[in-house]
């Protein structure tokens, strides 16, 4: 994980923003949007973002978060630049759980041999060292802006900081000493096997409920779609255990994915990312905290979950 | 909201219980399901129940929650009896957000009159007072099995007890005094306009994403789909504003909507509900919260909208 940035902690420092904030009504988020500058956005590099086109040629646009799990993001480039995914299917819609697609086959000897160079065997990487930072208290940890304690973004990705464990009730509660990027709907994720190092990245799920954290820090997270999720979201839910599809009629074929950076330059999506180390970011989060109009009472916090960092495709010149 | 009943704070115990707990294996959830007896398990009364019908003849069945809205839960029996909501549609589909259904006509002029009886404006039943139990320190609010401080069931319903607030930053955090029903996946509130009390309950809608918890306290939750609510979730997505759909072919008929009292006896779906003011239930929370198995890395905690309460259809004698 050492080539994790670590942005300054947007929602933990809210607190004392807050206090300094005017009386006056906030902006909403659509305004605070309207309202960003070109700094406030970074582009998703090329190599970053994937292009699955369904068998019906509705596409889905997933960028790789490749600093938090870099040995299963690297795994995936080569699959998808050796074409590996082209041919396979969603086999699994679960109601409020995942959509998961891989290679169909249920022997492991009938499956597709994966190509030259994928690490059989990725490193854990579910989790990371948390930052030290000495000034973290158990209060600061409340961020006022989230349900959950020690919650932020760092670098565009949530993170879950740890839940609170009571670790001695007389003295007070301590935080989790490791984060991990968290599963909030429309993050992806390397499926695996019982054994822990088993997730090649052949194997890739999507989450289409509320949050399920007991998966955090327990299989790596490699992204996020960024458009197109309805097209997995809205399939039929499997019957079968686990919402696998009974029959193999209903399995929805993938035609191909493509890394956006092997497509011809004039062909290319471009999707831009709200960053999340600025104070367009701190008032965008603050704005979905405390909705106006319609809203009669405003939460004062939101779901890290809940956030919705603004994505947009990018104007092209 | 003098009818809830305030069942023990199951969730809010727990630390201690948990402190008192032998180091053994803890349980599956499957494993505390299987185990519990009958005595754990309450019915839906009939007059509880909704069943509604589409118009390809796929079923969605809902508990009304008649002790946090019951006038609101009312009018919904009233509708119901006077077969109002038979022929109405479901006209909007937001991807990660909500499924809503009722009279499709844009305009007021244009739609059914409402059955007589209804209470046109009902009180905001959106939240009520939070047990002002002197015990409840903040400390104990923090409990070690949700992600969000002050969630717990009451009377078998997820409840909010309000998100931390910033009251004063150098003496600590403050709870909010009220408390609401949680807009988990699945919950069903009562639309409204942009007055606080307008929704009737003839405008209804499903949660179907991570739980929109600023809607809580801004709208009448009156209940949750206990079956079938596949056959919502994986509708497609509308593409106009809010996710209406934008062509009228696309709304989904609902043939009719009835209370299971209102059917034969013979012919009345059966389902009960797994109690929350008990120590199987305190049993399952905790299993939620340390699942093992397949788990490297329990998370410890469970967020109240994932302790996926066991509902089940109940044996017919």
């Amino acid at each position: 994980m050492k080539k994790v940035v670590l942005a300054p902690l947007a929602l933990l420092a809210i607190a004392a923003a807050q206090a300094q904030e005017p009386a006056a009504t906030p902006p909403t988020p659509a305004e605070v949007i309207e309202a960003a500058s070109a700094e406030d956005w970074r582009p998703i590099a090329p190599e970053t973002l994937l292009v699955m086109t369904l068998g019906d040629g509705a596409q889905v646009f997933l960028e790789l978060a490749s600093d938090f799990a870099p040995v299963h993001v690297e795994n995936i480039r080569k699959l998808a630049r050796a074409h590996w995914y082209d041919g396979i299917s969603v086999n699994r819609v679960q109601d409020n759980y995942v959509v998961q697609w891989g290679d169909p086959a249920e022997e492991e000897a009938d499956r597709k041999p994966l190509p030259e160079g994928i690490v059989a065997q990725p490193p854990a990487e579910y989790s990371f060292a948390f930052p030290q930072n000495p000034s973290l208290s158990v209060r600061q940890g409340i961020s006022p802006t989230s349900y959950a304690a020690a919650d932020l973004y760092i670098d565009g990705w949530p993170v879950g900081g740890g839940a609170l464990r009571i670790s001695d009730r007389d003295v007070g509660v301590a935080i989790e000493p490791t984060a991990s990027l968290v599963h909030c709907y429309g993050m992806v994720g390397v499926g695996r096997g019982d054994n822990p190092d088993t997730g090649t990245g052949a194997e890739l799920y999507t989450v289409i409920g509320h949050a399920p954290r007991h998966l955090d820090r327990n299989i790596a997270l490699v992204g996020r779609i960024v458009e197109g999720i309805e097209h997995l979201s809205s399939l039929p839910r499997g019957t079968g255990p686990l919402g696998f599809y009974e029959d193999p009629a209903q399995r929805v074929p993938i035609e191909s994915v493509r890394l956006a950076s092997e497509l011809p330059e004039g062909e290319r999506p471009q999707f831009e990312v709200m960053r999340t180390d600025t104070e367009t970011f701190r008032r965008y989060v603050m704005a979905r905290a405390n909705r106006t109009g319609w809203f009669v009472r405003p939460a004062g916090a939101v779901d890290v979950c809940n956030v919705n960092l603004p994505i947009r495709r990018a104007a092209v010149d």
